[in-house]
């Protein structure tokens, strides 16, 4: 997330293309060392168009409901240690997950800590494998071919991103479809994509959020849904997923012209741009649904680790505006290590049961 | 397209959810047993809210400039003959391509036949395996490995529908990827969607659109984009496809609440929807560029054959508010054809440059 912050600061600087207002330099520039919640892909070069009109111009009658991820979450996992339990009684094994980490970056050391707990908390077996920065591509594939064979392993996630000197796309088609818990695998995306076809995995960011909307009541179907943001991690599944779901989808994204104009028309504002309070309240259709996958440390003294985190809306002035919204944090991340351990367990099920 | 047609009627006798207009019941009645120029999925049930307000009120100064797919087609096919001929040349092989046609439909037997027949004009060699009705899933994937090992065969495809007893995806599945000139394999779909990924082949339909906004000077990058339709065949790879060119792509469908309305925002109109005169002239913000990739023959005893070629867009209504439309017949058919060889001679040169 650093890294993230720093090339979008570092890009902001060196385009003459970018125009960021001051509020946004200064949030990119005060993001700390500090981990997020989620993993996003890096941010595209957004170039905001205007300032948005003063608060009041917005504020309306709307009660906000606060879909709360981490109670929801909470379910989840429950369910899942009962399924696990109930697993184990019936076939004496539990399901298993590999994770491949490559080389020191503290965000990357605390998303694969965070998972491995989770994996502990639910009685499923995790398997760490730990490479130097510099391992070749030869190694790290050799690793994966191992987890492969594995039968004790049903998922495999390799925790991105990589370092440069490694070619992602050939890493990831190395994971056995059957465990690409992940679901970052072209065939499956290409599988989420089509219709009449079916992905062995969803991603989990995406995969999270719908449950999310689901649970909360939300109906997606004939709905427009837009998806801020277009990485292969989060914003292409979730355009996938929702159009599943039935639900008219735009996707936006750096190239397009008048993002307020096209979000305002949305019942659903899936906002997965990873710039912090990218969405204003003034971007939002009074009542709209608004699913926050943004999270990012931003300095603040106040609070307890000397930061907070933000999410893409501005949280403040959507309360009014939308008529739901997942906070950050406590949103969408919890969701997002719960159905990790969902898609885990589904792996682990179709070998035994 | 009849089937299409068929089942369009059908829906709409048997489902209340469907409601359409008197003009629409008698365009879909009045299909004939005569064969379009491309290839469609089936239409969904798509729902038309409202009747379009009188023409008089979208007339506009607006010049439509009319894309000549036919004169472009036969540019690429032109190049297509010299690029075959050097391969000749070069290497005394040329392209080749195997269809698979199952049964005895006929407008399927036409699309194969303007293939093959196509590839004959352009130098490539073309063979064609014709299966009966009720061939097994064991005899088609046997023919498919036959094509897939045979190193005369670059491109392999399968004529799509399939009968109903047979498994599509399985079937598509095992057409070998380097081979797949149709683009409809889950991983090249899967490659088309991610960023950073390049599918080997695209679908030729999509394709031969962009391939026409191209030539036609259209700059697709920060448009507004909305694709009408989200079949595999078209409507799917259509809006990947103008993602990766960096457009705002809206894909509306059948469950699709205002569909005039997000239309109307769009600079670039794909409609793909296979319902004839579905995008009536009060759908198009003035100065749009219209795709029609919709063909339908519509019984009209003025023209030679009894029928003529209708389009997805009202063409006549289109005239004087798009800047820019293709014809129906005569806009993307011929594209379709001509990617298809283009395909199938890149893959060639994958093997033999």
């Amino acid at each position: 997330m650093l890294l993230m912050a720093r090339k979008a600061l570092a890009s902001a600087h060196s385009s003459k293309a970018i125009r960021l207002t001051t509020r946004e330099v200064h949030y990119l520039s005060s993001i700390l060392v500090s981990p997020p919640l989620v993993s996003l892909d890096l941010p595209e070069n957004w170039i905001p168009y205007s300032d948005p009109p003063p608060l009041a111009s917005f504020e309306t009658e709307q009660k906000t409901v606060v879909i709360d991820g981490k109670v929801i979450a909470e379910e989840i996992r429950t369910k899942i240690i009962s399924e696990v339990g109930k697993m184990k009684m019936a076939v004496g094994k539990v399901p298993g997950l590999a994770v491949v980490l490559v080389g020191q970056q503290r965000d990357s050391q605390t998303y694969v800590r965070n998972k491995m707990k989770a994996c502990e908390e639910t009685g499923i077996k995790s398997v760490l494998a730990e490479l130097p920065e510099d391992c070749s591509e030869g190694h790290i594939i050799s690793v994966l071919k191992e987890f492969n064979e594995d039968t004790s392993i049903h998922g495999v996630l390799v925790q991105l991103p990589l370092p440069q000197h490694l070619d992602e796309s050939k890493i990831l088609n190395m994971v056995r479809l059957e465990k690409d818990v992940d679901g970052f695998h072209p065939l499956n995306m290409g599988n989420l994509a089509m219709r009449g076809r079916e992905p062995l995995f969803v991603s989990c960011t995406p995969k999270g959020c719908v449950e999310l909307l689901i649970r909360a009541g939300v109906e997606i179907a004939g709905k427009n849904a837009v998806v801020i943001g277009r990485s292969n991690i989060v914003g292409l599944p979730m355009s996938l997923l929702l159009q599943r779901h039935d639900a008219t989808v735009s996707t936006v994204h750096a190239f397009t012209k008048d993002p307020e104009h096209i979000t305002r028309k949305a019942d659903i504002v899936i906002a997965a741009a990873g710039i912090p309070n990218l969405v204003r309240g003034s971007w939002l259709k009074p009542g709209a649904v608004v699913i926050d996958v943004g999270t990012c440390p931003v300095e603040d003294s106040s609070c307890e680790f000397g930061y907070r985190l933000v999410g893409d809306v501005c949280y403040e002035e959507a309360l009014g505006v939308a008529s739901a919204i997942t906070p950050v944090p406590g949103g969408v991340g919890p969701m997002t290590i719960a159905m990790l351990l969902c898609n885990t367990l589904d792996a682990a099920k179709r070998i035994f049961l």
